[in-house]
């Protein structure tokens, strides 16, 4: 019946003469994961790094303990701070000069490992030496460098990041702190001028912080330059703030409790004119601005851009989280048994359909996710290396980051709930983790940009990328290309990737048979996905460019979700390709084979998951959108779900680094001791007898004594 | 354009001449919904209980309180029970004769509403007089009513529930403590006979409860007669465990901590043989057993559907989660300004689409979710109040209580994310509740009935009906009904409402233009969704009776995902009648036009997301699905938006029940001053000019100038 449905499976990689999930899955459990290796290559360039933050992780002193009031966690935190200054572990991205190893990719991904001990940990680290310290080396010029840089790495100077306000979050541009040059004093008054230009939700800012970097509108000489950074000093060194400062704490949150969120509000506080972190914009005594980038905006988003590395950083956190998840959920899943199916034994829980739908998607995701990461992390080193540090490279770093970290933070959410549901009221209880994961990992999704507005972002770069493309096109030939089914290939210079040649042979391949399996298939669908949906909306908002600015923005507005479902896939995409990548890099044989099924489940899932613009958009047939779903049900789930211990295992996360006591292997334990139990009692010929045979045995002997 | 793609409206009960977005806001706005009466009609038939209810939660003594140990946490919410105890809130669902109202409907009602107070207090309520209390009232008899009752309802003795074992949970059936008949004392035996048998999760286990209902398998004359309930006593009166029994604290939790959690075992623990509640199964003192159900496995739904009322309650305490989740997302949102849309003016964030799109399809399935409970509430009440309690009324209401638990509780959870985000970083702050609600609901998905579990209960039971209706049929008519477009009315009895004729032109009305916008058309696609999946899959499960016990679950696992979803989509259209039977009882007039709208919301975006399976089943072509998701962003969406705030101030939750500083105002008040601030600046001359209008004037002033 399978093989009615599916069609013959024209799989290259493996003669398949297999016909139901059971065969699959047995023909699939034949072959070796090579899981040490797999482990390496998943930890990718910076390994070195990664095993020496894994090994800080692994110590107790680091790790979060539960039932602590927000004042407990904070002092443990703030600790814990203290400790990785002196493990040297949290100063790879600063100078050499200044005690670092000018290694940003490093620095990275030894940063984001830190969640696994406490996201608290990961993130006020993050406020610290990401935002506070990185601010200062990348807005600023030698001269804070070598003045405020070396307290910073120290912790001498905890510091607040102080670039939210209550009224303006995503919109940066906006925030209504004010920095006037004061030409008598040679300084800068900074000016908080009323309730909502409060900075807001600041990590050091309630408790810890000894300054802050303070954005703010510039404006000297009558004239506002738009927002720059400015050093400011907010407490002594007993704690207590100085004069015209004011803070209030953000007391308990949802998560992150260990991080002493609060806000700050300045009254006229004057600090000195070289306190302006003046790289990308300077004034002199005279009062005169000048900048090496002429344009207001251009400016402010090259400000903005040197600050992306939080975002990928919470891309590989978000991910890391991931894999502890799906790490905790698999090992219960594949140990657990309950009901019976058929047979006197219960069933495993990872055996069952539905437990494999939920959880096996979100691993090939898992996957997908951590090797797109890898490639977005070595971009990001290549660019602040100064590797390929270029205008067009910059601009690319920050599409990739806000069409990775939108996905990846909405999927570590997600992944964690599936598991903690996974393991049922054994994943409810704290000391398993998954419910403090996610409440610790809810910000993530929109903080350092919320994740609705970074896809806008990508969205406009499609659309700009688009326009490019066809500035020379008449409008009829826009409108051709709108309307038809894409017929051939259309090289979408994203500057995130080239297409190559799969898509140019869409109409031959897209009704051959078996025709979705393959990754040139795989690809184009993907692919046409986004293109057709950018020419698509890019059709529909042509008009804007006749119309008035509250028409043209109405219009947008109408397509604000098609363009966010939009860059979406075009993320999607980006991560198929990043785990098609790293494929070709796995030597041929069984872990090959079994990634090959896993990146399939993943693009597979896409188109899945996609079926009802594929089938209004004509690529899909009815019939070829089913047999996606059987071949999932029938060969992909089986062949993985028979590795997926191991391909967990390739995590490499040890049990300091899970630290959950539902996946330490006690459910085999209490199983084993409960069968050796019954066992034992049927031997003993003690065992009750069940009421249902006494019963069937009772209505058969009236009729034999008959 | 707008028109073009939709197609003309043929909406019946609106002249829509409408074109854009815009103008249907503005058309809306024009209609008043008269929120007093809407919210008199949202309370239902036990407003009064509700209102009851919602003053005691009200005051602050019983409401959650942050940062508190769970220890602390445990104390106050065992001081609140008394609390309720000493305002006779608690004992509705109990006899006249001790001191109840005999009320199951109004307990339930007034019990739900204690979630707005702190989910822990509403969840130990539901441990001590909805578990504990009501399994000695259903299980036991008259003499364990006067025995036992009085200190149960007075909380002199809290107890626990003690059927969930670490081994079983969802298998209940299989639990492993057993109860062995004693004839030479006349006790019971009650022995944990390994780890994987000890009681887990246990509300009142780790710290408060003096007794517990122990669910055991019963064993008398070497026979095990299944599953039965026993009162057991296990702490003293100074707290000190009895002889013979042992706890363990579950410690800290994912939410709850207000709840002492924890496990209990039992080492030949002897009480007395009339300590067997025995309603549905006795021994008398000789060892004979004896049942007024014959058959096992009845008897063992029989007991366990006594217990259906948690479900009920669950269901109905997300609904009012989600009601305060969007109560304060949309009126923050409906405030909250960010970024400009090509006016001066700041756009109000529920004025964007994409956050329409997050935030109103979900408000309409509140409503959904609401009216649906009071029908279910309404039919519990019928089957326990013995004005309608027959086998198949039971059955009914336990199919409703597993097709409506897992949608709501899911939804709950979903809503409350999606509201946080939406407030975004102000949404993380525990003062706000979100996150805190979140957190405490998420067990709310795999207790009482493990959400998978349930629907797969659904399923089989469609399966059931459809086999019961065909039972005649050969194989030639069922493949024929199977395989073919479903052409005509198929009556699906069960039990759960009745169909009507709507179906019977599905193949006119299928292909009139703007068929999707009425209610007839919503309700054949949304009935048709259902049935045909069920009569799909029982085609394709129709070789499971010719198949071995283990090839037949074989086959059954294949699907098991595909009944999952059909159940869930069952459930679905149960809620889209019961808003649509709700929609009935409004009076003509602008109220029933918005309520419209939101229906028609709620039933389009049914089908919006399975957009793919109406595709692929030839229900909807390509541009019909299409022209509904047009419908939801060009009309409905403005539609409703322009009535948000008015349809969640109908669900009548005032401050002290929403408690968020998030929705007090203040944002609003913030925005104020700040437009004060800027108004009053530039009126003073002395507002700094912005760089780039002076960077424009430079360009021209050269020009001028030569």
């Amino acid at each position: 019946m399978t093989r009615t449905e599916t069609g013959p499976d024209t799989t290259a990689e493996l003669p398949d003469e297999v016909s139901t999930p059971r065969d699959a899955a047995t023909a699939s459990a034949a072959l070796e994961v090579d899981v040490a290796w797999l482990g390496e290559y998943l930890l990718g360039r910076w390994a070195e790094d990664r095993k020496a933050s894994r090994a800080l992780v692994s110590r107790e002193e680091f790790q979060f303990v539960g039932n602590l009031s927000y004042q407990e966690h904070r002092a443990r935190v703030l600790g814990q701070l203290h400790r990785l200054v002196e493990e040297d572990a949290v100063h790879r991205a600063f100078p050499k000069s200044l005690g670092g190893r000018d290694d940003h990719g490093g620095n990275i991904a030894a940063f984001e490992e830190l969640v696994l001990a406490d996201p608290s940990l990961q993130i006020k680290s993050g406020v610290q030496w990401g935002l506070f310290a990185a601010a200062i080396l990348h807005l600023g010029t030698e001269e804070h460098h070598e003045k405020f840089l070396p307290d910073a790495l120290s912790l001498a100077v905890p510091g607040a990041f102080a670039m939210t306000e209550i009224g303006h979050g995503s919109d940066v541009a906006s925030v209504a702190t004010t920095a006037t040059y004061d030409e008598a004093t040679d300084e800068w008054v900074i000016d908080t001028p009323f309730r909502a230009a409060w900075k807001e939700f600041l990590g050091n800012a309630a408790l810890h912080g000894r300054a802050a970097v303070v954005f703010a509108q510039l404006i000297t000489k009558g004239v506002n330059y738009g927002v720059h950074a400015i050093y400011v000093p907010i407490r002594d060194a007993s704690g207590a703030l100085l004069p015209g400062v004011s803070s209030e704490d953000d007391g308990l949150k949802g998560g992150l409790n260990g991080i002493d969120n609060g806000k700050l509000a300045f009254d006229h506080v004057r600090v000195p004119r070289t306190n302006l972190l003046n790289r990308y914009g300077s004034v002199d005594e005279h009062g005169d601005y000048s900048s090496p980038i002429e344009s207001p905006g251009r400016r402010f988003f090259t400000m903005l851009g040197t600050l992306v590395q939080g975002r990928v950083s919470l891309d590989g956190a978000s991910t890391l989280a991931a894999k502890a998840a799906l790490h905790i959920a698999i090992t219960y899943g594949s140990q657990r048994r309950q009901f019976t199916a058929g047979t006197s034994d219960e069933e495993v829980l990872l055996d069952y359909q539905r437990h494999q739908r939920r959880l096996l998607p979100r691993l090939a995701q898992t996957y997908a996710m951590s090797f797109a990461h890898e490639e977005f992390l070595d971009i990001f080193d290549r660019v602040f290396s100064g590797v390929e540090d270029t205008p067009a490279t910059r601009e690319d770093l920050e599409t990739i980051a806000a069409a990775l970290k939108p996905l990846s933070t909405w999927a570590g959410l997600e992944i964690l709930q599936e598991a903690r549901e996974a393991c049922g009221g054994a994943g409810f209880m704290a000391e398993n983790r998954l419910t403090q994961l996610r409440a610790d990992l809810d910000i993530y999704a929109t903080f350092e940009g919320d994740n609705n507005v970074l896809l806008q972002l990508v969205a406009k770069r499609l659309l700009t990328d688009y326009a490019r493309k066809f500035k020379n096109a008449d409008a009829g030939a826009m409108a051709q290309y709108v309307a038809g089914q894409v017929g051939e290939a259309t090289v979408n210079r994203t500057g995130l990737r080239q297409l190559g040649q799969a898509i140019a042979d869409f109409g031959s391949r897209a009704r051959s048979v078996g025709f979705v399996r393959d990754e040139a298939s795989q690809r184009q669908l993907l692919t046409d996905r986004v293109h057709t949906a950018v020419a698509e909306l890019a059709g529909k908002l042509r008009p804007a460019s006749k119309l008035s600015p509250a028409d043209a923005a109405a219009l947008f507005n109408r397509y604000q979700n098609d363009l966010i479902l939009t860059a979406r896939a075009h993320g999607e995409l980006l991560q198929w390709e990043a785990f098609t990548r790293a494929l070709a890099g796995v030597p041929e044989g069984d872990t090959k084979q079994v990634m090959t099924w896993l990146r399939d489940l993943f693009g597979l899932g896409l188109i899945e998951k996609d079926a009802a613009w594929y089938l209004t958009h004509g690529r899909l047939s009815g019939q070829r959108a089913e047999a996606i779903t059987a071949y999932i049900d029938d060969r992909l789930l089986p062949r993985i779900r028979a590795h997926a211990v191991e391909l967990v295992a390739a995590f490499g996360l040890t049990p300091e680094l899970v630290r959950a006591p539902l996946a330490s292997g006690g459910e085999q334990l209490r199983q084993d001791e409960a069968r050796a139990y019954y066992a034992a009692l049927r031997e003993s010929g003690e065992a009750p007898v069940d009421e249902k045979s006494l019963r069937s045995a009772k209505k058969e002997r009236p009729q034999s004594s008959r």
